[in-house]
């Protein structure tokens, strides 16, 4: 059998595959490698021109199931000359591999597949089974990504009992805090339409853009809630108002503005739906404005309460690092929202500092850490 | 001498120029033949690339000077599909001429072409001087304009006792309203800086957008005043909001609005800028980023109170129309502005209805009416 690969080797193999959402440049191919040589059977599984990898060492249907997933698609780097390196490089300098990616999330890949491999070479579980289920769509529209790996798993009659999702997790030091759910997050896009006419004139028109002002002042202002058991509070951020209108002289007929909320275990898609129809009427109706409220959910909150699963993950870090990780249910979206529909599902990864920034690097030290954490969450959990 | 010019058929050229500020287009140069072959002395006076044109009968320094002031530029057509009729062909159909321009205000300066001439050619005021000064550049920047034009006028020792603007002024019936002043008119840009961010963190970022609508609605719910004796209430209207952030995870670092205020009597430019500026502090402090404020004045609120100029022009106004104009402030800013520091000066012209606008067209009728009435505007000042 192959040797285990070195976790750090395989995330520099990983950075240097230039893998922008959704483009999967050789990175899926890297890891059907690794993990074809140590006996997993890998299966590429590919939506609407997006590629994901399934890989299963063990038996379908095996007695108990773990799962990993992750993503290798990253976000865009923006200007290369404002990198201190080449964006897709993977050079070592500093103690750090450089790199997009490095954080978001080739590292967490590499590291529970190499953990993965080590485990199932070294200690391999009788009647157990282990499954990667590695996405090319978590950054961009995640239609095709994990979500359709799941679908399809399905349909094969592939099952995870549990399943860790590897994103960073940790805001300063490496085993600080995990995530037991997600906010939920979804945009509103509100559209003033008044009537157009002269500045000089405004008795005459209806300027769609003090309605658009008091609505999203109205809305930046509401608080949604004070948290809950397990959640922070809900934000709302109004993060753009558009207008494009040129002209000094001209009351414009449109105005524009998007809403993102992350909510917690309070609300629904529905009800903050409902909530944002009922604001945009209000406000409509008194400046004689149609409000128009498009709504997309991304993911609604959810919640994998603490227990068997978080006590495993948790105590694998603890052993490792010292430190209890914090139950978090903090931060932007994750593939979770997908798997929780499927397995409990929790997430663990690296210090997520840097990531999407420039000069994206992640602590060489780190990496493996997290790999023999993984490992050790394999062994805890098969040995349980 | 040449006989006086129809003012129709002289609409009809001006309008076949197709003198899109700031190009001239030819136009100047059709009212400077028939004002030369008239007997004006005439001359051209560019500045900055844009034409105006200077013409005096008479003498320089004559005991008695009345004076007319316009302009041949215009604002830009569209889309010359959307128009029943080619923008530039001056048609005359169901009894109107159309054309960009129709209205405001090629029709107006042909009214006081075509009056002076006549007036001068028929019944010459003995000492007295009839001055035209016409600009290229109103619709535009306005700077090398009337502006410029009265500047070189100081310098060369020319000057009006009075001056009449031919701009439309009528809301719907040729007669009903002339204009003794003007409301200010000024411009703020507000760009508020704040702190980039994910919008999943926004306690980590400092979001401009929640700044920028709450000020943009404290200034537009802001009741300036209630209007005085002269002038109807200023009015505020904020004509764009702009953020031009299409990631709905950022938090944008900047947001932008303008604000457009028409101002009576009981403000200036300086007062409106102090109070734009404390308000902008005072949001700028409650929600931790930087307010910036620049301001431009496009014009001071002026009056010329009512007495020997305004019961001249309303007195051959009602000879002609049988209506008694209305002493209006109404409206957005015209060259009388700039005159205003020269002379007395009112405006009296056509119904504005129109200007600007797609299918722009002008009553043939009104266009004599307006030339009768110009006609003896300029018999009773020579007669009083």
């Amino acid at each position: 059998m192959s040797p285990s690969p070195d976790p750090v080797a395989l995330t520099q193999a990983l950075v240097r595959c230039a893998s922008v959402t959704p483009r999967d440049a050789g990175a899926l191919g890297v890891l059907e490698e690794a993990l074809s040589a140590a006996g997993f059977a890998c299966e590429r599984v590919e939506r609407g021109g997006v590629g994901n990898l399934f890989a299963r060492w063990g038996e379908r249907g095996a007695v108990r199931t773990f799962g990993f997933n992750g993503h290798v698609d990253v976000v865009p780097p923006g200007d290369a000359a404002d990198w201190s390196r080449p964006p897709f490089s993977g050079e070592i300098a500093e103690g750090a591999l450089w790199g997009r990616g490095a954080v978001d999330m080739k590292s967490g890949v590499a590291a529970f597949a190499a953990a993965a491999i080590r485990f199932v070479t070294e200690t391999p579980p009788g009647g157990g089974a282990v499954i990667l289920a590695i996405t090319g769509d978590e950054e961009g529209d995640a239609v095709d990504g994990t979500r359709a790996l799941l679908d399809w798993m399905d349909r094969e009659g592939e099952r995870m009992d549990v399943c860790l999702v590897g994103e960073p997790t940790c805001p300063e030091t490496l085993g600080e805090m995990m995530k037991i759910g997600r906010r939920g997050s979804l945009n509103a896009f509100l559209t003033v339409t008044g009537v157009q006419g002269h500045s000089a004139y405004p008795d005459r028109a209806r300027n769609p853009v003090h309605a658009l002002v008091r609505l999203a002042d109205r809305l930046a202002a509401h608080r949604l809630d004070e948290g809950t058991a397990h959640f922070d509070p809900s934000t709302l951020a109004v993060v753009t108002v558009d207008t494009g209108n040129p002209a000094t002289n001209v009351i414009p007929e449109r105005a524009r503005a998007t809403v993102n909320i992350r909510f917690n275990d309070l609300h629904s898609g529905a009800s903050l739906t409902g909530w944002l129809e009922a604001e945009a009427a209000a406000v409509g109706a008194e400046f004689g404005v149609h409000v128009d409220v498009s709504v997309k959910v991304s993911g609604e909150a959810f919640l994998t309460p603490p227990g068997a699963l978080s006590d495993l993950v948790a105590g694998a870090v603890e052993a490792e690092t010292g430190l209890r990780p914090v139950l978090s249910t903090t931060g932007g979206t994750s593939d979770a929202r997908f798997v929780k529909d499927h397995c409990p599902v929790v997430e663990f990864g690296l210090v997520g500092r840097g990531m999407h920034a420039v000069d994206e690097r992640v602590a060489v030290e780190d990496v493996v850490r997290l790999t023999a954490i993984y490992g050790r969450v394999l062994e805890r959990y098969f040995a349980g």
